[in-house]
């Protein structure tokens, strides 16, 4: 593992025998290992291997976070428009720590009462990069990107019903932003969203 | 033609000489007619008929207003997010006025740039009814709808590329708005969603 | 809590714990209180706070309406195509009479029986918005837009298979409909066309 | 050439050229020769083949009648929604007297004015197979279906804007129809329903 | 019920109770009662009110054929690609029994091998009408509306896996056959095929 | 160029400057060079710098075949099911044979009249690769696989109309296919299936 | 069965006993048997029948492999993107076996660490066709294609979450590769795809 | 204008006075000033208002670059898959250089052939941010994004044909990427591209 890498198994897909036998491999040459999309039995065994394995059950993410280093150039905030995406938000933000950053979580700002959001504009504007988590209509990442000058990252959520598609509705609008900073990732794609906005927030002499 | 309803034509499909002989028939018996969908050279036409013809080349529509009364509880107010949105919210503008309706026109206040339409807040609270047309990610309705408590009809436009998909990314958006107070039309439909503005201002004793 | 508006709850992606903890510090406010896609257990904690909790089994909705006041300029009508469509026309009228509307049940009038619609004829013309759900292929707004002159809110449900594409088929076809005074909510949205609906037909005094 | 099947050219895709020498060989063999999705000048090449070609504009279609025996048992009816359904469903008439029907033309009964076609009830119900033609929510199927007991074929059409979809919102409608005497061809394939009409209605001793 | 029509229950989004209750009235004034997509428990509870009731379990069907008159011109055939669409094909064997007609069923003669279907072309021949059930690419009814004279009605099955999408492309392979004698009913609808199959196959006394 | 394999420039997307000098280039080291997808006015000015180019009218290619080794261990069969496919059977053909391949062209055999096929049995059991171009239902490859051991490349044409979707019902119907032997090529890529069979059918000692 | 071809059943959507029988039928006349998407109950059945059948759980297939005689050219790689899709490459390479191959398994070589796929070049220029099985974006069919000359045939798996929409990303996305030497196969079908990589290694004497 | 942020005018879907107008305005107060998808003949009404005006014939572009200060903490590398994403990757590489960055442009090097990419190892290595404009298979942000540890901003472009759905394909395989570092805009949209990695590439005292 690279300086400030943290190593990342995908748990989707893979036995709860597959992902141990990884994370006893990674845990010897790298001090942080996230474990994505698993379950608490398999944190289970994982705390067997390794005492300081942290389960975050929200996010459903296992966390071995022992490098604790400081590698951002400021804070990354990371922003939610209702209460179900956190689940998304929090693999984001832990994610984020876990290479280095400190991170804002700015909760439940969803546009239709816009009021809360812009509450929220000096929190935002201290921000280096800016994770956006919606679902259904997925507008708020324009109306973040709108308040700062910084990269804002939207990852569309698969909350929702009917015409939401499973995430679709708010993966084509965050795609069509009008908001030029706005860029997506895949949908519930947490984990991606906070390793890009590390990346963008990294220290230079840490690159 | 029922007290204060136009008879509409809808110039899509139909020939020059289908909608020259249909306004024929319609301007004699009901005193506003509304062909929209059409252009320039069937205005031509439609003047020889009937002097009192205009055109509105935005909209693309022919409107015969003669019966001017005002049948409205308040005002309507039609909104959009851009520029490029204009055509189809003067379509619904001029549908509502020939109504009997008080129309505020409000362009161009897309959502990331959250003070222009926060700057409107008056004018939009003033409003009975709201019509809200906006492209690409569609976001605006959901926006307006939480700053009021009157319906928002909510009209998606082709406005957009890409992953616009000629406004079903709008459509979505805005079927999926987190605000309780939006209803949807048909992508580019100013027309329907004057309609239906014009029936909730409605005055009682218009009904 | 304005006047006249419920606080509402959406259950869906909440815990039971989050909804119960939301209601409770709701009601000390709030006359009236929804919550909507829960369940019975849930019901279970929630009456053991507020003992006015009623449960509605086929809305799946807990409702506490204490506030009774007839807000109404009239009555709404609440349609149904076809029998599975009445849980989500429940939730519809379980929400426009909390908001202080008289409401008119008329069930599995669907358009393969054209008979049954008309024979409804009275009701729907008494009143001063109606909500028309239906599944598979939708065409019922159609109809019952053709046979009156107020805002017909159109809500598709996810009732049917194969081709309906769990509500698809029904939201394209009102979206498409013919009738100009149809508008459309999200796939199994009651909720939000019984919102709308009160809206509409909220009496001047109480806007 | 069966006895009584006509000889038919898709014209779609191929060259003048290819259309004029396909009908020169079929028009030695066989009474009724039809080019569908052809132009006028294709027919005027055709004509000097043969001089009793005739021209259909709406429908785009080149129809050699010779052969006029009546093979049917009864009647087919061919309805339109609209006015711009009439040239889907004129291709379908012309198939069908081509094939030895009488047919009924029962045009412009959209189901928004519901009286429209219950005032048809008498010819439909004379018929022994429905063709229906409809576009934008293609909801007029199932009103139809409803009147009768005979086969009722449904005819997408491409008339619509927006989320019609080109015909798609149509076709899923006319799939999910609740009435269970309706089955459907392609989007605008009128030549395919009159057709089918056709088999359903030919006489025993025609078989 | 009229002479001749099975009264149908659609089970599919209805209770037991619910089912039970219709059917308890239907059968006192209909010799024949159909309850589709049903279950074994169903069964039982209705058995208790009618002991003439049969059980399909393949078809999951409750039928009651008291009045089996033959009512039919011809037989109608019913023909599957593979094993796996024989649940919708009995669905339609069923239905065109109970409503008076003779069958033939025809299983397992999928385009592959293709001397599989050529071999069954006399008692293709011999039917006045014909089903063909398929999923996965659904190309059979051309194949067989090729060898016949007859109305075919192809149903579409959900059986495949990947990018058959449940149906999807054995329904878009059906509406473009290249055979002109084919109609489409909804994916799985077994029930409309036998239903229309019988429309077409019946006496003319009988209609 | 490595022996026997073309120079290929997709010319879609080029301007006709970008193609000339490419394929001034490219003649010069190879001795064989196919240009896709281009235009005649393009063609005139390649003849210039090479009088051997070919111009292919229905194929829209270029082709310059200087080397003409025969490099095949049989024959390879293109096959169509209509008229209208061949444009793209035909730029799968000329590629076949620019690569050494002797190739049999068996057009307009599609499965509404499947005496057609089954009377090439002979050719299509000859062939050591198969190309089957179709569109609409795209049921062809599936009889084809059927009928022999070798493999079946399918090429979904965008021929059709309405629920065609530009090539999509066929491409669905293909992948889906119940022929074990048969994969799959992008719409209207001849190019791509003449490539692969050639691959096939390549000697040993020429790979 | 013919000499080196295994009788194949698909368990998808058959009861375990419609799979018992078939197979007691076919292990009387072929040498290999194959059944694929079943479980272990089955398995248990068929040993009883036939005490050499294997089970192999990842692919979740039954093989019956007597006749182990080599009859290809050349071996055949299996090559999969990540860990999750060996399930799907396994049923290839299983069935690549009992078709006479050597295979050559090169498990995890995804296309965001190149050199993965780089450092096994030569074990892929030693192929005689390539199955590159791979979920997500599908890109690594294209990069193989681009190493070899010979077919490389790609198996989208539905391996992905988010937009990867079961499979269809990667599918697209193999339909689109820019290597000439990819044709496809549908979504999970690892036993086309080892099917027709047999055929293409087959040697002459075998064919 | 915000200090080192040009002024961008969006050219679809207004008018070449509108745009026209726009400009004059917008070149008092900024010294940078991009219009987007505009054409050449608004391009010489507008060099009449500011000589400085350049067009940029590829990417339709008009730009009005002043300003020249550098203002990045590196470069920006701008990749392409093959000669048709250049006009996409112009507009990314124009609008990056007006935002004070420099810009190394790396075309034509699609992953079917890896070395080019692997050759441009150092280049990329190089760069602050990466842009990768791809259509097709949209496979080549994949690769890159595995050979750095930057963020790579992924394009998607239109590039295509069949089933590549105008960018679709490679929209969903961007999305799908196993490269954790792969964030995506719209299809087409080099701006945005362009907008984001300049601010991701900002020097410090610049923000
Ligand atoms: N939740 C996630 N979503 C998307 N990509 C992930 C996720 N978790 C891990 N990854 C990526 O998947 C890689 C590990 O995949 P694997 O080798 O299958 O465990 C990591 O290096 C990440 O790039
Ligand atoms: N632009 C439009 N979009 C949707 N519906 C329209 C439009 N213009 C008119 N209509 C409706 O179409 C009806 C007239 O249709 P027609 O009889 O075909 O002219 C009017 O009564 C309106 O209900
Ligand atoms: N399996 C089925 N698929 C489609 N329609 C059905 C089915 N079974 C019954 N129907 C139709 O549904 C009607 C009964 O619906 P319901 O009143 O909801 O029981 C019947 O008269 C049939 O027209
Ligand atoms: N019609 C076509 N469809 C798909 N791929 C093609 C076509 N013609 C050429 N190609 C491929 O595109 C490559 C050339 O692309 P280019 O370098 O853009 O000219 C060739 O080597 C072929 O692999
Ligand atoms: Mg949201
Ligand atoms: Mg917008
Ligand atoms: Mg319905
Ligand atoms: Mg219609
Ligand atoms: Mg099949
Ligand atoms: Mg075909
Ligand atoms: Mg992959
Ligand atoms: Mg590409």
């Amino acid at each position: 593992a690279r300086q400030g890498f943290p190593e990342v198994v995908l748990g989707l897909g893979k036995t709860r025998r597959q992902i141990v036998e990884i994370v006893e491999r990674l845990v010897r040459r790298a001090p942080n290992v996230l474990v994505t999309r698993t379950d608490a039995d398999t944190f289970g065994e994982v705390r067997n291997i390794c005492t300081e394995a942290e389960w975050h059950e929200a996010a459903r993410m296992i966390r071995i976070w022992r490098d604790r280093t400081d590698r951002g150039r400021g804070t990354i905030a990371v922003v939610t428009a209702g209460t179900s995406d956190i689940p998304v938000a929090e693999e984001a933000a832990l994610t984020a720590e876990a290479m280095g950053n400190r991170v804002e979580r700015i909760w439940d700002v969803g546009v239709a009462g816009i009021h809360r959001v812009l509450a929220e504009r000096e929190r935002l504007r201290g921000a280096r990069a800016i994770i956006v988590a919606a679902g259904m209509e997925g507008a708020l990442p324009s109306v973040v990107g709108g308040l700062v000058r910084v990269p804002v990252i939207a990852v569309p959520t698969s909350v929702g019903y009917g015409a939401s598609f499973n995430g679709l509705a708010a993966l084509l609008g965050m795609l069509n932003s009008c908001a030029s900073n706005v860029t997506v990732v895949n949908i519930d794609n947490g984990f991606g969203a906070g390793f890009v906005a590390s990346l963008i927030n990294r220290r230079h002499d840490e690159e």
